[in-house]
C-alpha cells in the first residue's frame, strides 16, 4: 500500500477522551475512530491487525480441531429465561422489541444458542467429543464504557465450547484449549499469566483466567514467586495488600499486580444442558445431559494489550506476528528520482515475495515520516535517504531498537526477509 | 476433516418450513440452522462456503484498490435524522433504548456512518480517490423473513464505498466496481445480468443491480436478445406480459423472468455528504461536498443463488471455487482394511498438498455415504470400493456428471490435484 492513498489518519495530540496509553496510541496511530462511547470503527491499518489476530485464533483452534461457525446475534429471550440469565445479566444485556411487538435480545455470549444446537445435533455418546467455535461481534451494554475497545459495548469475541459424554472427555477438551490459549497468546508476543478464577455468572467447576500484567489493567492479581497467581476483588485486595500470605508457598511476599482478562476457560459441566435438556444417549442406554465447557478470547482486548506492553514513548512497537505491515519503506524526498526508485524498487520487490509492506511516499519531510513511523510501528523500517543512495545504500532500522543498518540497495531484499519472515 | 469428527447433520426430509430450492437444500445439507425466523446460524460446512465466498469479494476488492475497515453495528440515530433515512426507513430499522434511556439503532446499512468518517478523514482533493470497504453483519426487521438466508433479519454484507472530488473520479471508481462485481460472480460460477435500475431510497443519480435469473428471485426483469435488461415492479410487469416492447430495440418479443438481486451499485453523488456536511477543499481553494458512490453485495445471497443455479434432484452441486471441500474421499466399508488403508492414504496426502477434504469414515452403509455425497455436493468424489480396491484401484466421480473414471491407486492423487486446482 501506499501511504499517499491509505487512510491511516495519525494524529499529533491525544485525544482528551483517551485515558489508557493503548486507547490513546490506538487513536493516535490512525488504527480506531470512535463513533460513539462503547463503539469504534476499525480503520485500515486497525482492521489488518485485527484480522491477523483472528488468523492466529483461527489457525490454532482449528489445530485443536474445534470447527468454526456462526451464530446469530439475534436471539430469543426464552432461552435466556431457562437458564436464569435473562434476569443476572439485567441491563447489560441490549433487548429491543421488533416490529411485532416480540422481545429479542442481542447476545453479549452464546451458551444459550449453542446448547440449543447441541440439544438437536448431539444425541449420542458416538457424536463427542466435540469442541465448536465462532468469531463473532458480541454486544453488551456497558455501564462504563471505557479505554477504548477494551470494554465497549460492541465487541468481538472468539468463543469456543466443548460437548462431551463424560467429566475425562471435558478435562481433555479443556487441557487442549488451554494449551491452544498458551500457544495464541505466546504468537501475539503476550507475556501471560494463566490465573485460577471465580466462575461467576458462567457457573462450572472449574476456570482460569488468563491475565497480563499492565497498569492499564481492570482486574487485581496476587501473584507469588512460587508461580501462584489468583485473581482478587479489588476491596479484598486493598484490604490485604502487604500482608497477603500465599496459599500455596504460605510466604508473605505475594505482589499484588493490575492484569486487561484477555481470555477465560471454563469447565461448565451441565448448567446449560440441564437447564436447556440438551440430552444424549449413553453407552448405557440411559439419557444423559452433555457436559460442556466454554473458552473465550477478546479479540479487541488482544490488540489492546499488546499495545500496552508493547510501546515506547514514540509509539507502537509491533510484534512481527500482527503488525499491520511488516515493513515501511521510507523516501525521504520523494522529488529524489534516485531515491524514489530505489524506494519503489524495493516496495515491488517485498510485495512480489509476499512481504507486506507500506511505501511512505507522501511529499511531507523526513521528520515526519519519522514521527510517523514510529508512532504506528511497523517492526522494519527501510529507510532510503538522498545521502545514503548515493553510495547506493539505504539503511534498516527495527522499531523499537536503537541501531540501523548500512544494507547495499542490492542487498537489501536478502536482508529484509529473513528479518521479516523470522 | 472425518465426517465422523464434524457437525454436519444431513437431513433426509425436507423441513416444512422451506419453500425455494436453496433454503431446502442448505437446511438438508447440514449448511444452516434456523434460531428464530429471519436469524440462521451457519453451521461448519456453511461456514466453509460463507468464508470462501467472503475471500473471494475481499480479493477482488483489494485488487481493485479497496481498503477494509469495520464499522459498528450500533449506531446513533442523529445521523440517520440528518440524512431523513430515520423516517424512510420506518420499522423496517432494528431500535433499542439503552441502559440510560437514549435511543440507539442497529445498522442495516452504512451510508451515514461511513459519511461520517469521511466528514473528518478526507478534507482536500488530494485525499482522494477512495474507495473503503467492509464485510459486515447488518440488522433489518424484516417484515416476512423468507427464503433461509436470502431475506434475514440479520445478513452479512459487503459494503463498499467512494470519495471523489469530482464526477470524472466517481465514473472511474464506479467503472473498477462494476468490473470487480463482473470477476466476483463469475468465480463464484453464476451468469448474472446487470440491470439498470431505480435508486430508490438510496438516492442518486445512477445504478445497476446485479441478478441472476432464478425462479426463486423476488424481482421481475424485462430481459432482451438486444441486450437490453431492466427490473419492473411487479404491478407494471404484469400489466406489460406479452405486449412489452423493448425500449432499446423496440421489438416485442421482450421476455420478463424471475431473478434474488445479488448486488447493486450506486452514483450517490452528494446527498449523503451535503446533509452531514462532509465538505473537501478543492484545487480551486473552494469548500464542495464530496462526491460519493456506493456499492453492495449480499454475502449470503451469492450462497443461496449459487445453489439455485447449481442443483439437481440430489442435492447441490457447488463450483469448485466455493466449495465446502474439494473433495470427498468416501471408503465404502471402514472395516475393511485395505479400503480403510487407501482412503486415509488419499486423504492424508491431499491434506499434505493443501486440497480440502472431507474423509467419510463414518460406519453406514454404502447407499447413504453416496446419497449424502450428492447432497452435500463436494465436487470431487473419491469413491474406494472393496471390490476395485482389489485391483488397487479407485474410482472418482465428478458431482453433477455421469462419468467414472477406474484410475490407479498410485495415480489418484496425480488425477485428482489438476481436478481440484483448475
Amino acid at each position: 500500500m501506499k501511504w499517499s492513498k491509505a487512510l491511516i489518519p495519525t494524529l499529533k495530540e491525544t485525544p482528551a477522551e483517551a485515558e489508557a496509553v493503548s486507547h490513546k496510541l490506538m487513536l493516535r496511530a490512525g488504527l480506531i475512530k470512535k463513533l460513539i462511547a462503547g463503539a469504534y470503527t476499525y480503520l485500515p491499518l486497525g482492521f489488518k491487525v485485527l484480522k491477523n489476530v483472528e488468523n492466529i485464533v483461527r489457525e490454532e483452534m482449528d489445530s485443536a480441531g474445534a470447527q468454526e461457525l456462526l451464530m446469530p446475534a439475534i436471539q430469543p429471550p426464552e432461552l435466556w429465561h431457562k437458564t436464569g440469565r435473562y434476569a443476572q445479566l439485567g441491563e447489560d444485556m441490549i433487548k429491543y422489541k421488533d416490529r411485532s411487538g416480540r422481545e429479542m435480545v442481542l447476545g453479549p455470549t452464546h451458551e444459550e444458542v449453542i446448547t440449543d444446537i447441541a440439544k438437536s445435533e448431539i444425541r449420542s455418546y458416538r457424536d463427542m467429543p466435540k469442541i465448536l467455535y465462532q468469531i463473532q461481534t458480541k454486544f453488551r451494554d456497558e455501564a462504563r464504557p471505557r479505554f477504548g475497545v477494551v470494554r465497549s459495548k460492541e465487541f468481538i469475541m472468539k468463543d469456543a465450547y466443548s460437548f462431551d459424554a463424560n467429566e475425562k472427555g471435558l478435562n481433555e477438551n479443556y487441557e487442549k484449549m488451554y494449551e491452544a490459549y498458551h500457544r495464541i497468546f505466546s504468537r501475539c508476543g503476550l507475556d501471560f499469566i494463566a490465573v485460577k478464577a471465580d466462575s461467576g455468572i458462567m457457573g462450572g467447576s472449574e476456570s482460569a483466567e488468563f491475565m497480563v500484567v499492565t497498569d492499564a489493567g481492570e482486574d487485581i492479581i496476587a501473584v507469588c514467586a512460587c508461580g501462584y497467581a489468583s485473581s482478587l476483588d479489588p476491596e479484598q485486595a486493598k484490604q490485604q495488600e502487604g500482608s497477603y500470605a500465599c496459599p500455596k508457598c504460605k510466604n508473605k511476599n505475594i505482589s499484588l499486580k493490575r492484569a486487561i482478562e484477555l481470555g477465560h476457560v471454563f469447565k461448565l459441566g451441565t448448567k446449560y444442558t440441564k437447564a436447556l435438556d440438551a440430552l444424549f444417549l449413553d453407552k448405557d442406554g440411559k439419557e444423559k445431559p452433555i457436559i460442556m465447557g466454554c473458552y473465550g478470547i477478546g479479540i479487541n482486548r488482544i490488540i489492546a494489550t499488546v499495545i500496552e506492553t508493547h510501546n515506547d514513548k514514540d509509539g507502537i512497537i509491533w510484534p512481527m506476528s500482527i503488525a499491520p505491515y511488516k515493513v515501511i519503506v521510507m523516501p525521504l524526498k520523494i522529488n529524489d528520482e534516485k531515491v524514489m526508485q530505489a524506494a519503489e524498487k524495493i516496495y515491488n520487490e517485498l510485495k512480489k515475495q509476499g512481504i507486506s509492506c507500506l511505501l511512505d511516499d507522501r511529499d511531507i519531510s523526513a521528520g515526519v515520516k519519522f514521527k510517523d513511523a514510529d508512532l504506528i510501528g511497523i517492526p522494519i523500517q527501510a529507510v532510503i535517504g538522498p545521502n545514503t543512495i548515493k553510495e547506493d545504500k539505504i539503511e534498516v532500522k527495527m522499531r523499537g531498537k536503537e541501531d540501523k543498518e548500512k544494507i547495499p540497495l542490492s542487498a537489501a531484499i536478502g536482508y529484509i526477509k529473513p528479518l521479516a519472515c523470522g
